[in-house]
C-alpha cells in the first residue's frame, strides 16, 4: 500500500505556516481534551487540532474497517493495535480529507465547527497508556563520555556495548506529556571522602536527551521478532526527556542499575510522529565494527536524520539552546533494540515505550545532557546574563525539539517542556 | 475496624482438610474462568472456589459500598483501587456468610449452585494488571552469596547494601501464572577465556524463590509514602518465581542492570493472601545495623513468619524439596521498600508488584536459587534416582509454595508451579 500521504506536492485547506513541524505531510497522533472536556484522539495540521472521534462520528471514515469508538478513547493503544495497514489508511485519508483541492469537510461548516480547534484551546494528553518502557543506550558518543568520565578514557566503552544494544527497564507510572512540572526528588547520596549516605534533595539533577519509540502489538511470549519485521511493529516516535538525578544514581546504581535516580519523571512530546511520515527522511547509522550477531544484522538505512535540540531557560531569564545533536547519531537502530529485546521471547505489547538513550553527537555541543556538557560538573555552561550552570537549578525550564527538513519539506515533533520545581519539603521524613 | 475474619474459632460449612492453605480465616483474592467461560474475581475455601460476582449479583454484598460490577472484572485492579477499609468489610462478610453458623448462603441451594465451583473446574487467571513491576534485593543472605561468589568474600557486599533497600525494574508484559509454561530463552552470552560474544540457549536457567507484594493506589506523583503508612497500601502477597538465565545476565548486566536475563518469564501464584490474614504471623525482622537513614527508620513487628519450599522435579521423575527459607529472613521490610520506593516522588498504583528479591536464609539448605545451592555450578545437587543438577534442564517443573502455621492456624499460598520447555528454533535467526 503506498504512503498517499507523503506526497510532498499536497497542501491543506488549513493554514500551515512555512516554520511549522505539522504539514500535512505529517499527520501525527495524539489524545487531547477539547474545550468542552470530552477527551479524543486527534490529529494535527498547523496549529490546527483535529478530532478524529468527530470526523469518524460523521462518517469520514466509513471505507475504513474501524470499531465506531475507535478514537473515542483516552489512549491510543486500540487503534496501534488494529496494525499498521490501518494506522496508513487512516493517515492517507486524513491527508486527502485536508487537501486544497477536496470539499468534503472544507465547505462543511456545521462539520468544520464540530471536528476543528484552535490548538491554544485544548490540552493535549499522554498519547498511550505505556504498559512497560525500556530504555537503551545506544549512542556510542554518550556512553563513551560516561565511561570516559566515571572509569577509564582509554576503556570507556564496556566489553559488552559493541555486541548488544545495552537496556534496562524504566518506570510507566511516572510518564508525562510536555507542560507537566517535575520536582526536584529528594534521595539518598554519598558525600565525597564519606562512607555514610546523607538524604536531601539531589544537587546534580540532569536532562537527558531522547527520542522513543511506541510499539504494537508485536509477538506471542516466547516468540523473538525478527530484525527485518522489527519496523513493522514501530508505531511512531516522540521526543523524551528521560530526567536523571546524578548523585543518587551514582550511589544506588551498583550492581542492579539506575532505579530511584531515574523513576521521579520522565517527559514526553504530546504527539506521535509515525515510522509513514519519517519515510523520506531515512539515512543510514554509523558503521558497526565488530561486526553484530546474526540476529541483529541488518543492511539498509534504518536510521532517521532528526535535528534534535536542546533550550534551557532559567526562570524569567533567556532561552539558550545548550545542545544540537541528531537521531541519526545513534549506534544501535530502533530494529535492532526491538530484535534484541525479543529474541529471548520477552512479549511487546501494544503501547509500549522504548527510549534511545541519551543522544549525543561527537562534538561538546552536541552532548545530549548536562554531565556531558558541564563534564561530570567540572565546566560551567556560561548562559546569557551572566548566568553559569553544572547541573539544573530550580525554576529552570528544558525544552527539547525535534524535526526533519529536506527539499523543502519540513516534519516535526513540536517540543517536550518541562519546569523543574523544588523538591518538595519532608516535614514527616 | 476489626478483623473479624480472623477469628481462629470461626469453621466454614465448606469442606476444608487439615493441612489446606485455604481455611476461612485466609480468603484470598484471585480472578478465575469459570466452567461457562466467564471471567470473575473469587476466593476459596479449602478446595471451592467462590465467585464473588455472582454473590454481589444475589446481593450478598449489599451493605458495603461497591459498584455492581466490582466483581466482574478480569482483574483485581478496580477493587484494590477502593483501599484498605472496602478489603476488610468484603472480607470481613466473606467469613459470615461461609460460617458454620450461618444459614443464608448455605441453605440456598440456588444460590450455592451459581456461587460455588469445585477448584478442579476453574481455571486461574493472572489476578493483577500489573502496571509497573519493582523487583527489590533485599536478602542479605541472598546479597552476600553472590557478592561472594563472584566478587571478593572478604567484601561480599557492596557499600550501598546496608543503607538502601537495592531494587529495579522489571518487565510486566511476562508475568504469568502458575500452571504457564515457560521456555528456556535464547540470547548472547561470553564463552570463557573468550572476548567474542555467541548466541544460542542459555545453559544457566535457575528459579529464584522470592515473594512479592501488590499495592493500591499510593500517593500522587511527587508525593513520598512514610513508612508508618506504607503497610496500608499493601493489599497482599503471592509467591514469585523470578525465572533468570545467569549466563546471559553475566554478559548483559554492567552498568545498567539484569535486562534478557530476567524480563523472558516470571510466575507468580494466583491468589493473593491479603496482609490481614497474615496479622497473626507478624514476626520481627532481622536487627538493621548500621541503623538506616530516618525515612527508612521502623520500630515494631513488620515482617511475616511464612515458611518457604522449592521442589524440583525433573521430567517424568521424583520432586525433591531443594530449599527451604522463610519471608521473614528479608532484611529489608515491605514498609521500607516502599517508602523507599516512593521517597523520590515516584507514583505507585493500583496492582503494582514489587518483589522481595531471593529470599535465601543462613544455612545451604535454605538458598533461594540454583546458582546458590550449585555454589555457581560447583557442587552438583543430588536428586532421587542418580540425577544431578546444577542449573535447570528442559522440562524441569519448579513448585514454590508457601504458608504459616501458629497455635493450629495454617494460612497458606498453594503454589506457583511452572514447567521449563526447550529454547524455540531459530530457524530465521
Amino acid at each position: 500500500m503506498s504512503i498517499k500521504a507523503n506526497d510532498p506536492s499536497r497542501q491543506s485547506w488549513l493554514p500551515v505556516s512555512e516554520d511549522s513541524d505539522f504539514p500535512i505531510q505529517n499527520i501525527p497522533f495524539g489524545v487531547f481534551l477539547t474545550r468542552d472536556d470530552v477527551i479524543t484522539i486527534g490529529t494535527r495540521i498547523g496549529d490546527t487540532a483535529i478530532d478524529l472521534g468527530a470526523m469518524h462520528q460523521l462518517g469520514y471514515f466509513r471505507d475504513i474497517p474501524l470499531t465506531d469508538d475507535i478514537f473515542l478513547q483516552d489512549s491510543l493503544n486500540d487503534f496501534i493495535s488494529d496494525g499498521k495497514k490501518t494506522w496508513r489508511l487512516v493517515r492517507n485519508r486524513i491527508a486527502e480529507v485536508f487537501d486544497k483541492r477536496n470539499p468534503e469537510l472544507q465547505q462543511q461548516e456545521e462539520h468544520r465547527k464540530t471536528v476543528l480547534f484552535s490548538m491554544d484551546e485544548i490540552e493535549m494528553q499522554l498519547p498511550v497508556q505505556i504498559g512497560d518502557y525500556t530504555d537503551f543506550y545506544s549512542s556510542k558518543e554518550h556512553a563513551t563520555n560516561v565511561g570516559s568520565m566515571f572509569r577509564d578514557p582509554d576503556n570507556a566503552l564496556l566489553p559488552n556495548w559493541l555486541h548488544i544494544p545495552v537496556g534496562y527497564h524504566g518506570r510507566s507510572s511516572t510518564i508525562v506529556p510536555s507542560g507537566t512540572p517535575v520536582r526536584r526528588p529528594n534521595g539518598q547520596t554519598l558525600p565525597q571522602d564519606s562512607d555514610q549516605p546523607v538524604f536531601g534533595p539531589s544537587r546534580r539533577v540532569d536532562f537527558e536527551l531522547e527520542m522513543a519509540f511506541i510499539t504494537t502489538d508485536a509477538n506471542k511470549m516466547g516468540e523473538p521478532i525478527p530484525v527485518s519485521e522489527a519496523e513493522d511493529y514501530i508505531f511512531g516516535l516522540v521526543l523524551f526527556n528521560d530526567w536523571s538525578a546524578r548523585d543518587i544514581q551514582k550511589w544506588e546504581y551498583v550492581p542492579l542499575g539506575p532505579f530511584l535516580a531515574k523513576n521521579f519523571a520522565s517527559s514526553i512530546s504530546p504527539w506521535i510522529v509515525t515510522l509513514d511520515a519519517l519515510e523520506p527522511f531515512r539515512t543510514s547509522s554509523p558503521p558497526q565494527q565488530p561486526e553484530p550477531l546474526p540476529y541483529l544484522r541488518q543492511s539498509g538505512k534504518h536510521s532517521f536524520d532528526i535535528a534534535l535540540e536542546v533550550d534551557l531557560i532559567p526562570d524569567g531569564g533567556t532561552p539558550a539552546t545548550v545542545s544540537k545533536s541528531n537521531f541519526k547519531y545513534m549506534y544501535w537502530t530502533m530494529a535492532q533494540q526491538l530484535a534484541h529485546h525479543t529474541v529471548n521471547g520477552c512479549k511487546v505489547n501494544s503501547g509500549d515505550m522504548m527510549g534511545s538513550g541519551t543522544i549525543s553527537g561527537p562534538t561538546p555541543d552536541s552532548f545530549g545532557s548536562m554531565l556531558e556538557l558541564s563534564w561530570a560538573g567540572s565546566k560551567p555552561l556560561s548562559l546569557p546574563g551572566g548566568i553559569s550552570r553544572v547541573f539544573l537549578e530550580d525554576g529552570d525550564t528544558v525544552v527539547m525539539r525535534g524535526h526533519c527538513n529536506k527539499g523543502g519539506l519540513r516534519i516535526g515533533f513540536g517540543e517536550v517542556r518541562t519546569k523543574l520545581l523544588p523538591a518538595p519539603g519532608l516535614k514527616h521524613l
